[in-house]
Formats: structure tokens, sequence, C-alpha cells
């Protein structure tokens, strides 16, 4: 059977990214709204963050929202866009035929690409103080292999993510799963870090031989510049949970005047306009179909 | 067959907030971390806000969201708050069938309160620039005596919302409106208002002989004190859209600066650290549990 | 800009099957078992139901399931078979923005086309002995624009359904609707009628000079063959509720069987062995995955 | 603070029925309407049962569907019907803080009671030929542990169902396990095999000291009386497969029929008329409504 997908797809934009000269830049977000600020702000790209979608709904980044909870939320988002969308899938909820049936949905969906990580399974959040077990990799490659065989377009990604260092493993070993991971046929592998530094990124890249790009998520390294990273190697950096902190951030403090103040007007300072909500929202539209 | 209710209800909890002296304040959220941080803050409800969480879907407010969509949305909130959770309904998603449903689903999932509004389906945000058709009275009460008829639990409320000001009818027939959704059942009153001062909502109150309580959302009349509205009779304020407002401007700032900079570190003054985060997301507890 | 569409698309197979000499076949189903059972006898489409959906849910068919709720289950439908689905969808969940909102969804989600309706929202079952008032017909040909005008895969199709003789109108006023309808851009026209003879549906097909295909329902005016309404210029027949009334019917026998007997092997005789399920829920492969 | 929970509640119901002479019978259902056909025909509970719901989604029975997908088909089942929902939750959809989320979400919904198993995650069918390694029981006592603390009404129950007989394991570590896990706060424990025979069943119960009560589900060992079970000390038993294997069964064959003879009157004494579905879904509460 012959297939010709879409010349438009967000597969095909993403691929094309990051075949680019630039370094892609994707910025996590939770909802939809937040997915159309990060492409009004000028970013490539949107990660689906677990850990912006477990803050936002006031649960722990620890493998308790479900799949379809994912699913749904990464479909409102992308479909609020015209950048594409990279889905945060944790370990993948489960083994290799959960693997195959996320790629199977979320495909569907329209979701350019997603990434699973090597921990096991139910994750606790990365920079969380506690024990980071890592599947073995035969176990792992079986994962994305069943991923990437689950496919339709072949422009859809699957990112493999180490947690090798998180995991407090070695550069050698890290190295390793990353080339395991590719040989199975990740097509990116994601390096994550919790040092206030960047040196084991930078270490990874300089050593690295594979053909696939690199993801870097500069959270606690987070003095590193762009620049910096794609100097190294990396293609794609994400700036994973920025937006829920800056909320979290901005409502605190909103609230806590409101509270004190007791009148609306004391915060008007603080707040986009009405006008400003309902433009972002596409009321406009609305308006027009129902004058 | 003799019912208990619990003593605890969120529904008991929301009757007894409405019968003391003091004003009650709800402020607008749209998923269970806002709803947390309304909680932080000191303030006494929830609005489960329908222009929040369309706007967070990035849909205009004009109907589009399902029910079950607002359905989950306000249970995940409740599951994050000791607070009562007052849902925002708009016209209640079709008849006197569909008010009769959501009663049946609201009450089941241990939300406090549900709010209708008397436009026509599917309506459109108060403050857009549009025709604003209301229903006739008979139909409404249809719709608050089938919704009034569903509840088991005798502290579940249901608001009666009337948008006879901002489909500019006059103060006798916003009265009537009121006088004859309260003698169908509605358990208060709630009169919005789009001027710029508080007049309409003010004077509302001044004629107002009706025994159920009187509700506010001071939205463009932002000057209003709580200590005013509550003076003239008003039991329950409702700050109604400022927490996505606050975030989107709060976001944008952020986001220009992130891609102008190209470095995350330049951001960190506009966030909570991620530890402040993972508190209010209750990691804490998931250490516990595997640590 | 240029696109290419799946050549394997849902949406060009139920346009070439649409377009050939042999009458179309769906089946109504409400889950994703059901229409692997309505593919595996040899039917050509399905039909997402919403009288099948609202009975699987034993709730009235009278627009209390959310458009989220069909879509979730009009898509589980797709992703587990090969043929196309035809989406009831019916009155659109609103206005015209509600059209176009819900195109948006299906054609996003794979499926194949949408049937929306011209009764008022929210609507009664037509076979449900209640008045069913109809939209005027500007109104309707604003629905089937909004929606048409939202499609992208210019292969996604949008049914209109008269329920003129539902409405008890005239043969005349039956064909204005469906000229109308189809001028402004719908891909079919279905024609309803509750009848115990088919005479409604064959004068309409006499009559039409349209260029769209006719759609038909036989419930009521079950003794009418395929071939017949082939003959009279029908293209797709749906059997909308059989599926359903199939199952209350094994389900409740069963049962009372095995009340009776107090013995699960009584039954036996009455199910599929547990080995034919997991052949069609797709149990091998998952053994393959997981040996 | 004193609670005093609802005396007609779902949990109290159930309670009280396993605390009587008669053995309780619970059938599998996967939505609201087999769940209203299980009560049309006298049982006493119904079970949300993860293989009629998986076999429903066409979806092989190995851990793919979602915690979110369970309990709103669990919640739609028992919005449906005045008998109380014991929830099979498969492994508890990951560890210990997964199984504190899941009774905070079924409790929060209605749901009387939730079974958890002791496989690993993500579980296979127990009736598939493959290998079913189990938790090592401090593991599962520790879910079983974290279920019980989360649960607020004190007749919530949580089931712990034991696989040591699927996974080839002896009596003694058997009854081991159903020690462990009732010493864990387990309210009851079900006793899975898959022989032809109820020897294991029978034997467990013979030699049991338990306090708790026992549960079979004879899928395989059909010959068994529910009389039989009751003597030998079970207390609930479930019929956990046999609608959706009638359904199929059903479905199938009218199908076929159908296909084969073009005509939808063909088939009309398989069917159930439509009057009765209307009745079953409460069509008639609707007309009230919308005359």
């Amino acid at each position: 059977m012959t297939v010709a997908y879409r010349q438009d797809s967000k597969t095909r934009q993403l691929r094309q990214l990051l075949a680019g000269e630039q370094i892609v830049r994707a910025v996590g977000a939770h909802d939809a709204m937040t997915a159309r600020l990060v492409e009004a702000a000028g970013f490539e790209a949107v990660w689906a963050s677990s850990l912006e979608l477990s803050a936002s709904h006031a649960v722990p980044d620890a493998g308790l929202l479900t799949m379809t909870q994912y699913l749904d939320a990464a479909e409102n988002m992308d479909a609020a866009i015209a950048l594409p969308v990279i889905a945060d899938c944790d370990t993948g909820f489960g083994g290799p035929l959960n693997v195959e049936h996320l790629v199977h949905r979320y495909e569907r969906r329209g979701i350019a690409a997603v990434c699973i990580e090597d921990k096991v399974f139910p994750k606790m959040n990365s920079f969380a103080a506690v024990a980071h077990p890592l599947l073995p990799v035969p176990e792992f490659v079986d994962k994305i292999a069943a991923g990437k065989a689950a496919q339709r377009d072949p422009d859809f990604m699957l990112l493999a993510r180490t947690e090798a260092f998180i995991a407090d493993l070695s550069l050698a070993e890290a190295l390793d799963r990353g080339y395991a991971y590719a040989a199975a046929g990740a097509d990116a592998v994601l390096v994550h870090s919790r040092l206030q530094r960047p040196d084991q990124v930078l270490e990874f890249a300089a050593q690295w031989q594979g053909d696939v790009p690199l993801v870097a998520i500069p959270t606690t390294y987070h003095g590193v510049h762009e620049a910096e990273l794609r100097a190294a190697g990396y293609r794609l950096v994400i700036y994973a949970n920025q937006v829920i902190r800056a909320q979290v951030n901005a409502v605190s403090s909103m609230l806590s005047r409101l509270a004190a103040e007791g009148r609306a007007g004391s915060v008007d300072g603080q707040l986009v306009p009405i006008s400003e909500l309902f433009r972002l929202q596409g009321m406009t539209a609305a308006f027009r179909a129902n004058p």
C-alpha cells in the first residue's frame, strides 16, 4: 500500500527543525493556553511536560496521572498551536505493549514526538531526593523497539531519555545507554542531569559518536546558554518547567494582595486585561459566528 | 429510608459559610494547582470558572467545552483542597434534563454547589460585545426545578445567575427574575453586571426582599470593596478570572525574556524554586512512599 | 501551502465506497468490540450511534452525553478497525461554533465523517413519542457551512440529516431541506422516517434531483431490502441500533438463567469461549510482547 | 472532627451483604447498561471487570487501559444502579502511591470496593498462556496498607486477590499470601484459579483460618455451584466475564444473518424492541421532562 503523508504535518515540521543549523528550543507547557503563549513568544516547539502536568493537577510527579490524561492534555495543546508538540511520556506507562499502545494513540492525535525514559515504572521526578533505579538496558531497548515498530508515519519520532546521570552512573554507562537506544531506533537521545553545572551533559556530547540528535534540559544547570549547548552538539534544548513556576509565583503574589486588599482593582497591575485573554482564546472568531 | 450525610461534607461547609456574618470570598480557578493556591491565600471557596477553564483550553468561552470536561476539572480542584468548590455550569448544558443530569454527576463527585445562568444555550461570555439573549423565565425556572429535584444531599446548592443586566434589561426585570428563581428553589441569586461601577448590583440589593443569599462578580466594577458589597447585602463575592489573567501576564513576560536571553537562569527571579513546586504538589508524601 | 493527504485515509476510503456501484452498509456500534464485530461480519462502515452510545451509558438518548464522550467512543472504534467510522453527532452539540469545533476534533482523531441533524438542541430520539421541533433552515445551513469551512482534509464528509418526516412535515418541505443542506455543502443527505413502511424515503428519493448521496436508516420500516433502497437511489444504509438490541436480548436471557441455576456452566452454550474473546481483543499480540 | 457517613451508602450496603448468610453474587459488567441488566436479573453486586472492559475496548487485558478509563467506567455503572460496584483494579496501576491515589479517586466516585491483585505490573490476564510473575509479599503488603490508609469511609473495602495458583505456587504459599494480605488490612481475599475443577479454591477454603471473607471467580471451574462455594466458606462469587461473552456470541450471530439477508427485519427475533431499550435507558423520564 502506497502511503503519502501530509507534507504539512507536525512530524515533518519537527524533523526539519532538528535537521537545521539552529538549536531547537522547546518550552514545557501543560495546557492549551500555556502552549499558545510558548508559540507567541517565538519558540519552535512545545514540551508537554510531565512535571508541569502533574503539578497543575496538584499530584506528585510520580506516575499518578494516566496515559489518557497525558494524551488529552497533549492533544489540547497541539490543537491550539502551529508548533509541534513533544510529549513527555515518563517511562512509557509500563512495558513494551504499553509503549506500542501509546505510540498508536499519540500518533493518531497528531503529536509529533514522544519521549520515554529508562527509569523503572512508576517513576519519581528526577529532581526528587530519592533513589532512581533504572531499567536494565535490554528491557528499555525492547520498549523503544516496540514503540518504533508501532508508528505508521515515518516522520513520527521517539526520543529516548537516559537517567543514567540521575542514577549516579558513569559517563561510560550513560554513553552505552545512548548508543543502545539509538541502535534500537530512538530518533534522539535526551541526556538528563541534575548538577548545578552542565559538566555531565557537555562531557557526554564531547564523547558522543552517534548519529541521532542530542537533547538537554537545563533546569539545575541553568547558567548554560543555548549557544554553548549547540556548540557542544545539542540540537534540542527543553525549558521544561519554567512556565508553571512562573505561574505559581505570579498567582501566589496576586492572591496575597487580593486577600489583603479586598478589592479586585488592587491587583489590576498584575493582570492582562480581559480583552487580551479573549484575544488569546479566540473569542473574535466566536463573535463572528454568534454576533 | 433514613439518610445521614457526612457532617464534614463540603456542601455543609459552604452552607455554614454563607450563614455566617462575614462575606464569603470565592476565587476563580481552572485546575487543581490554582485551586490550591486560592486555598493557600486564605480564601473560603473556589469558583470553577467557565472563563478560566475555556481560556486554559484556548477555546472561546462560548459553550464549547463539555459538561464532562467541566466536571473532571471541578473534581480535580475539589480533590486538591479542603475548600468547597462552586462549579460554574454556564447555562446548564441544555434543558431541564441536562440540569438534572449535571446535578447527579456533580453531587456524586463531591462538588458543593453548581451555578447555572439564564442565557440561551450555547452562551457567549458576558463581557463579549455581542447580543445576550435570555431564556424566558418559565423555561429557566424549569431548569432550576429540575436541578433541585435531582439532588440527594439537602445541603447541595444550586445558584441561579441572572444575566438580566448583561442583556440590558431593567432593574425591575432583574428583580422579577431573581424572585422567580428563588421561588423555584435556587439557593442563591447571582446578579451579573458589566458596568464599570457597581451601581446595578447595589441597586438590585437595595430592592431585594428575597430570602436567599445574593452573589456578585466584581470584574468590571473592580473598584468596589468587599465590605461595600457585604453592607449592601451580598453574601458571596467571586473573583472570577484574576488567576488566569495573572498567569498569562507572568508567563508572557517570562517567556519573552527567556527567548531573548537564551539562558534558563535569566528568568530565575520570576519563578518559584522547584522545591516550592514540589511542596505544592505533595511530593513529600510521595518521597515517603517511594524512598 | 501544498498539502498531500494520506492515500490510505479513512476519509478517502469512505468517499470511494460511496462512489461505487454497491450500496454501502454501515452498522451502528458503541464501543471498539462491537465495531470490530461489524467489521468481522463484512460490512463496509461503522456508525458511531448516538442511540447505542446513550443506551450503553443507560441514559436517555436526549443530548446528555457530551461531545467529548462521543468523540472518545468514536476514536476507540476507529482505532480498532480498518473500516471508516461515521459519527452520529446529534444536532452538533449547539450552534455553528460547536459544529466548527467538533469538525476540528473529529477530523483530528481520524473519523471519516460526521452527521448532524436539523432538530433543536437538546434533541430527543426520533422514535420517542414527543414533539420534534426542527431548527429553521437558515440556522441549520449556518451549522453545515461552519462545519464544512472547518475541515482541512477535502475528503472529510459532513452528512446532514433531516428530521422533516419525524416532525410530520411534507415531502416538499423535506426536499427543500435536503436541497438547502446540499447547497450549504453537505456531502450527503440522510432522510429519516419512523413509518412502518419505507414510503417516505422511497418518495423522497423518487423526487430527489440533487447530486449528493442519499442515506437511509431502516429501523421501523425494517422490511425493506437493501436492493430496494439502492434501486431507489440510496447509497448508504445504516443499521443503527440492532447491535445493542441484540446484546440486551442475549444478556438478559443469559443472566436470567445464570441467576436461576447458580452455576456458570449452565450458560456455556450462550457464550463464546474465552479464547475467542482473547482473539478478538488481540491477546495474541500481547503474548508475543510479554511471553 | 466527628464524621457521620450516609447510612444508605453503597459501602455499607456491600458490608451488610457480606455479613449475611447468603453467598453474594457479583456479575462482571463493563458499562452502565450491562450493569443495569445485572441488577435487573436479581444479582447483588456488579464487578467492574478488567477483562470485560479491555475486551469492550478491543485491547488486550494487559494493563493498557488507564486508571481514569477504569474509574469513569465504574462510575457510569454505579450511577445507573442501586447495587454496589466492586472495581477490578488489576495490580493497582503501579506501586503504593498509585494505590493510595486510586482509593482516593474511587471512594470519591461512590464505588463500594476495589480489588487489587499480586501480579507484577503491567499484568497479563490470568487465563493467558504466559508466565505470571508475582510481586514479593512485602511489596504487595505495602500496596494494601497504602490503600487502606487512604480511605476515609470506614466501610469502603479493599479486596486483595492472590494469583498464587495462577503462578503455580503451592497451597501453602497461597495461604501465606492470604494471611499476609488480611494482616495488612485487606477486607477480603480473592483466590484465583484456572483449573477446570474447583479443587484449588476448595482446598484453600478448607485450610483457611482467617477472619476476612473469601472470594471466588468460577470461570474455568464452571461446574461448581454457588452452594458448594458457600458451603466451603466463600462469601462472594464473581461471574466475571459471562456478559461480554454472551454479547459477542449474540452480536456475531445477528450480524452474520443481517449481512446475508440484507434486510433489518430478518434479525428481529434476535433483538429486544426499541421500546424495551428505551425503558432500560430511562427514556420515560426524559419524555416527562421534554414532552
